[in-house]
């Protein structure tokens, strides 16, 4: 039994340790398009703002380590072409340029995604740069120490902008953010992304939401000014392109491999494609939303984990489920902490739930505790029975915790009315006697009645 | 309609406030033994270590707050009697000795409870304190400012005798903690509990487990040492009695309410006695534990906020229901956290259950973000299904999100299997790509298979 698996950074190389143990006998080969496999994509912004010193902290794991385990790793190496009827592949090797041919029994798609770029010229510009593979990393380091921008425009307010605004201001740069959306991290409700853009002001940044990248002018060759949409033009010695992503699906599309209504790679509960045998894992896949039930494209490193982990494992011969997602997420910028879990009221309406919503300013630590942090929290129930559906926080508090609490009752289909009665653990150090989401769920809870 | 309301540390300030909220119109009256209500008594380590400067920053609220929202409160006045056919008491004023007779149409008995203190002669010496009311504090800090001890014994090695070992040493006493339990802060399974006495050890605390007080030993009216039952003879200048406590029953005995196996007032799920419209909340009361069923005494500040809560609501006329605990708790001693929620391996073997257990080492945050720090976590479930039964977890991480996980995830009786597809709230300042919540789960599910 040989198995394959395309691309290795998360989905990817955690689907090949998890065949491995679950079965020490298949072959199992890996493809990596770039140099570096298994890292971590999302600790670059403070590789970036220098917090962590060395590039070497964000990887995970080696080919090397990989050998240990019995599992063959060519990286630099592109699948340019994949037959599913004849389960075979032709792998391009990125620095001879010779092709081989290579069959497999049970194939792991985990292409991951790829930026979206601007239709404009000029993305490919000394001093323009993107954040996502270890390639792009290196980029954006050396265009930094190289050019030594003062002033960058960062475009996209999506989660990634937000943490690139921090690095880049930790570095001194004057910084610029460019949305096209009103909302700073739009996926938040409008009071709760209020806060967000409320707070990057007071950081002196400059924030323009509502607008977007028009033109890139260049200097000597390299960027010097953004012109927005509205015509606002706005010096940049640095240009950062943070306008999201799209799935790397190509190979599986041409292959015959169905995609879904997200347009990334369809997939059933045990990861497997609509080709039995060949599964799909990480950015490149889609999940199943576990409120609406509908799929969902949830490009994220924990997510692809978890993917990866329930499509090694059924490869390898397992029967392995992954349930779907919440859609939780969390980021900070500055000392801003961000995040969300379940259906935003937005979200819930849109879904066809009628929501009931509470949102409450709350300290994180017993008041008189050095230390104690506030923040901001928002729930979502369901009108009907108080069922939780969504939490969303912002602050300086502990916004970790109170949404990870939102999740786990997500998953447990808890209602408002058993929250306000959690057993949660309190200590000055940690909490207020009666913590954040018992005082909201007690607020719902109200209405309720 | 006169509700009345004995005590008002914490559950009865609850009950007040929500009986006030629910009913306007209600007379509501508050006896309180002591001089002050409605404080953190939670927080009272941290001003003996002097990281709480003001003693007011633990004071909640005043009776001139309660008297603002029309509750009369009544302070330095102690329930001497109870009759319950007639909803009569008798109430003393203890500065003038003189008593008064009230009536009441509903009652919440929330009398607290008081330290245990060993049987032997020379508690009440000069040096020798307790930790629970605002009296017992003053009278700790006064005997530290007046003493200026050196060396303390700090008797009870459960976490308020843990919170204690810290704020005197960061006082800079040498401090030796002995426990009458092998095990230190026993709540723990044997593994968990040798952490947090390894640690202790490791900060220079002189840990005595196994032994017990057995003498005080005086020298001009103050303590001087103490003689423990294995004949040991520890200096001490200053001896901390944190033996644990006992619910204050005795009114309610006297007055035919029923009390529980476990020797507080035995209480419905609307928090009401055995005789209607008097409810018992706090320290005071019973709680069911919502693994087992049974009746358990948990005397925690977080717990009596609820069921006072639940109480008031009820003594006001409301339908609100305590659904009970899963025994959640946490504390810190110097910068270790502690933490557990639902049954320990040994509690679920008494109570019936064929548990499996995991124990992993985890980081909290990602490897290479600065400031992360470990966390030994141990799951229970139960090898039928599945199903969570506990956690407990200990280090200088974040003990208190991973509990709070594992007890929402209690209440929503969610299995090993689900939660280790949990969608929890990555990034890298926040956990590991897989928290360590899913990585217990996913040791504890291969056992399963």
């Amino acid at each position: 039994m040989r198995m394959v698996i395309i691309g290795g950074v998360a989905a990817g190389s955690k689907a090949a340790a998890r065949a491995r143990r679950v079965n020490p006998d298949m072959e199992i080969m890996l493809y990596q398009s770039e140099q570096h496999i298994s890292y971590s994509a999302c600790g670059q912004p403070y590789y970036l703002s220098g917090m962590i010193p060395k590039r070497e902290a964000l990887i995970i794991r080696t080919p090397a380590d990989f050998a240990d385990e019995g599992i063959e790793v060519k990286v630099n190496h592109l699948v340019t072409k994949l037959d599913t009827a004849n389960r075979l592949m032709t792998v391009q090797d990125c620095q001879t340029g010779n092709t081989i041919q290579d069959g497999f029994d049970r194939l792991v798609i985990a292409t991951g995604a790829r930026n979206l770029l601007p239709e404009i010229a000029g993305c490919d510009l000394d001093g323009v740069v993107t954040v996502r593979s270890m390639t792009e990393l290196d980029r954006f380091r050396s265009t930094l120490d190289r050019l030594q921008p003062h002033c960058a425009v960062v475009v996209g307010s999506g989660y990634i902008g937000l943490e690139i605004v921090e690095s880049l201001s930790r570095l001194g740069l004057q910084v610029t953010l460019l949305g096209r959306n009103r909302q700073v991290f739009s996926r938040l409700d409008a009071e709760m992304s209020q806060s967000v853009h409320d707070y990057l002001m007071a950081q002196q940044v400059n924030v323009i939401a509502g607008d977007g990248i028009a033109e890139l002018v260049p200097q000597s060759g390299r960027v010097r000014e953004v012109v927005t949409l509205s015509g606002a033009r706005l010096p940049a010695d640095l240009v950062v392109l943070a306008l999201g992503a799209r799935p790397n699906v190509e190979i599986a599309e041409q292959a015959g491999i169905s995609l879904g209504d997200t347009g990334a790679i369809a997939v059933d509960e045990r990861m497997e494609t609509n080709i039995s045998g060949i599964f799909a894992a990480g950015d490149c896949a889609e999940s199943r939303h576990r409120l609406t039930g509908k799929p969902i494209w949830c490009p994220l490193g924990d997510i692809a984990n978890l993917q990866g982990r329930v499509a090694g494992e059924n490869a390898a011969g397992g029967d392995a489920r992954f349930p779907g997602v919440f859609g939780t997420a969390i980021f900070k910028t500055f000392e801003l902490n961000v995040g969300l879990t379940g259906l935003t009221e937005h979200a819930a309406r849109v879904a066809g739930f009628d929501p009931i919503v509470t949102v409450i300013n709350a300290f994180d630590k017993a008041r008189y505790y050095p230390g104690t942090e506030r923040l901001k929290l928002k729930l979502v129930a369901d009108a009907k029975d108080g069922r939780l559906l969504g939490a969303q926080a912002v602050g300086a508090g502990a916004v970790d915790k109170t949404i990870d609490i939102a999740a786990t009752a997500l998953m447990g289909k808890l209602s408002c009315l058993e929250l306000e009665n959690a057993d949660l653990a309190y200590a000055p150090p940690f909490s207020p006697v009666l913590s954040p989401i018992i005082v909201a769920a007690g607020a719902l809870s109200k209405q309720l009645k």
